[in-house]
């Protein structure tokens, strides 16, 4: 017992150092001023290095090999047995990367954020090359050092979603976009359209922060232990108990955007407000994986945020919020405009149907970004090539091509199929809370959220890290990941918006 | 000279480390939810711990050992014999210290900080007492660890102003009050009063902050490399190179509390931004004191902000900028309103004769509470008490009486006295600028202030700590610090003002 306590202890003081780094990250994003980025660049390194350093202690070691042997740790998913499993399982991917490799990873992806943010405004591909090209080649000794059963790929995706491999999610996407796309092609070939241009109206900003504000609490996110602000690409950041934060983007004359994303992170913010604070800096009280965390974000913006039953609610608000834009506007033809299917540049802003997609196009130019078979370089290219192929579009330049994304600078390469994953999860554990809590829609007409809330903090957010994400969702739904709730979900939303 | 390097680098890591933990306490008093508290005062306590551990590390002292017998460093103002010299001063100093002491008082103090702002703005003493007990407690602790030759105060004092002693202060402080009860006496008998009403009008927070923001650019604050934020009581952080934030907090029934707190942060600020960048994170590229860095803030709120030239060249601005207040307001009624000398209550918005009895005030009260002679609990008499004496007042409430302030809750006593040595040495480095620089007031009234920032970024900043605040004086100035330059700057200002 004495073993295991100091175990939980040295892990909870590295989680504690982490989220230290979580806080100059945040910062970096929203308020930083632009002369800081090589100071904060050489703080974040330092402080990866260090939480790396804590992480990979012998004594973590030593002390998982003593609690290894106790009866408690091997009774399957108890909070004891949990904790040592996870931890054993960063301790040796950790013990197996060099610190040398770690701190210039952590130097690198901070510098190179704030060249892809001048490249992305600049639309200018050779800027950021040099820099893709470092992150490519420091993932790929990451890959080597991690090991891999079957491709190097394997090793980075692992790292955002244990136990997932390029092989399953092969044959899991493969599936998904047989379901996919016909249903794009029969929408497409209705010819019919809904007027986007009502959501391109005036929608001034600060408007539209106070109704993003108003609706991420209406759902559930704590603003007394949160904050919204502004950045660049929407991101939440779990600081700590007590410490959420969402940020978001607005652009006075789209409405859906900064909406959209701020459902979204305030999803991912109920789940790290929903974790257990007693539990923190433990895997007993830490999300399960990035998959997991995405099922809630997309449950909240768009089985919720852009369900009829939600803005049956919120739309006579939105039309006082926003008189300019919404004032001739029925409910009918903006719940049509906010599910508009069309093919698109954008992943954001891509609607729900064509959204995979464009993770399915960078799945696979990621794989052979780090098989080697696609160099830095080409990238721009294979892009165009890809999203021709997907959406027979071209895209008019590389910002609203492959600069679109922050991942690749922040080294996050292996992470963009979490996204799908994430709408499988969600579409899964949505169907489940349905039967659990009878007729959510009418809840949601009544601006009820709180039972979903809760069933969804009962049912996983307070669980931590006890089941992996495949184990979850047979937990929670009793079956095994498929594709099918989520195409069946599009099907009855889409079938009737556009008459098929 | 491997020995010598390596000891800078492992004290840059340090530094480092620090400012980490500088961006977590800005955070902390600008943006951090408020239920985040207890989370961040475990991340402080923990960075404060090991930058103690860092900072005392054995291998400092085996380092320092090797390099002191070294010529080079015994030869007085080198650069290398001045950052072994403050090393070793740093070192010994936190040698001596449990980081046990540490870390709790890091952990107290970030708590406390929290409790204060709520007891403030409440008014109520009887929350904040038990943490102010235990920080009084903490920090006599800390005296007799580093240990004195005078009085316990002395050892937090050395700690913002090294070589200081509650002795000497006391002699120069009695002269000061020497120089400026008569004074204080002679304005009050005038029976003169500027209008102040005109100064609480309308003043809409977002043209304050424009205002504010232009004026501090203006004087050469760099908003590339810095910010200005609110908070509840203004500071400055100086981050790192190329990071450097201001702090203020706005009455839209105000005009001086926001805007001279904003020169007085960009004062500091300026200091900050003048360090050089290559040498940061070692004591030649770190301010010299607290007193020196509060001589830059006061010169550019007081002597230069508050002078007559500074508004021949800003009141058509601001004028334009405020036709709600301003616009029926003369220049001379203006100039005379914002130096309008009267006792009052709050330290931060007093005059620059009353000021420092306020000053004085706090020193009195923080020797009697470490030296034991003043319990906590009865902190609110002494201070109504002393207020009686020193300004013939009864504070209405403790919000406007002893719980003004934050220093005491982030367990800065000692801290105090440098506000009032920062003017007295302001007053003596802008007498030598003016004699280096000519007609100061007229390149004022032209709104040129470069010449005097790069007079002091040359004469004080880019120095670092080559000087001791005592010996940078003398070596600017040619003279020792007295309080005569101070009394001398108030009768050639005020005695105009109100005609005697």
């Amino acid at each position: 017992m004495e073993a295991y306590e100091e175990l939980i202890r040295r892990v909870r003081e590295a989680s504690l150092l982490g989220s230290c780094a979580a806080v100059l990250g945040w910062d970096q994003r929203t308020y930083m001023p632009a002369k800081g980025a090589l100071h904060r660049a050489q703080q974040i390194a330092l402080l990866a290095g260090m939480v790396h350093e804590q992480t990979t202690a012998p004594a973590i070691g030593e002390l998982l090999g003593e609690v290894e042997g106790s009866e408690s740790v091997r009774e399957g998913d108890s909070a004891m047995a949990v904790n040592v499993r996870e931890i054993r399982r960063r301790y040796d991917r950790e013990c197996k990367l060099p610190r040398a490799l770690v701190t210039e990873l952590a130097r690198t992806c901070t510098l190179a954020r704030d060249v892809w943010v001048q490249a992305r405004r600049e639309s200018d591909f050779a800027l950021f090359r040099p820099w893709l090209e470092k992150i490519v080649a420091l993932k790929r000794q990451e890959a080597e050092a991690v090991g891999y059963a079957g491709v190097p790929y394997d090793a980075l995706l692992d790292d955002y979603e244990p136990g997932e491999t390029a092989g399953h999610l092969a044959t899991l996407f493969a599936a998904l976009r047989d379901g996919l796309v016909p249903r794009v092609a029969a929408i497409q070939a209705t010819g019919r359209r809904p007027d986007i241009a009502i959501l391109q109206r005036e929608y001034p900003v600060d408007r539209q922060e106070a109704f993003g504000r108003a609706a991420a609490a209406m759902i559930g996110f704590d603003f007394t232990a949160g904050r919204l602000d502004e950045t660049t690409h929407p991101f939440c950041s779990g600081i700590g108990p007590g410490d959420t934060r969402l940020t978001t983007r607005y652009d006075p004359r789209d409405f859906g955007d900064a909406f959209f994303s701020i459902l979204h992170e305030a999803g991912h913010g109920i789940y790290d407000q929903g974790l257990d604070p007693t539990l923190y800096g433990t895997p007993m009280g830490s999300a399960v994986s990035l998959a997991i965390h995405e099922s809630q974000s997309r449950l909240w913006e768009n089985f919720v945020g852009r369900s009829r039953a939600f803005w049956d609610h919120v739309f006579p608000l939105a039309r006082r919020t926003f008189p300019e834009g919404l004032a001739d506007v029925t409910l009918d033809a903006f719940y049509f405009a906010i599910n508009d299917c069309r093919p698109s540049f954008i992943r954001v802003d891509a609607d729900e149907v064509t959204y995979n997609l464009h993770v399915l196009l960078r799945f696979e130019l990621e794989q052979a970004l780090i098989s080697g078979d696609l160099p830095a370089a080409d990238v721009p290219a294979a892009w165009n090539e890809a999203v021709q192929r997907y959406f027979d579009l071209t895209p008019p330049d590389n910002s609203r091509g492959c600069l679109q994304d922050t991942h690749w600078s922040g080294g996050a390469i292996g992470y963009f199929p979490t996204y799908t994953l994430g709408n499988l999860y969600a579409a899964q554990f949505f169907g489940q809370a349905r039967e659990d809590l009878g007729d959510l829609e009418a809840q949601f007409r009544r601006g009820e959220f709180a039972p979903l809330k809760e069933w969804l903090r009962t049912k996983i957010h307070r669980h931590g890290q006890r089941y992996r994400a495949a184990d979850l969702v047979a937990a929670v739904t009793g079956k095994p990941l498929s594709p099918r709730s989520f195409v069946d979900y599009l099907r009855s939303k889409y079938g009737p918006l556009y008459g098929i």
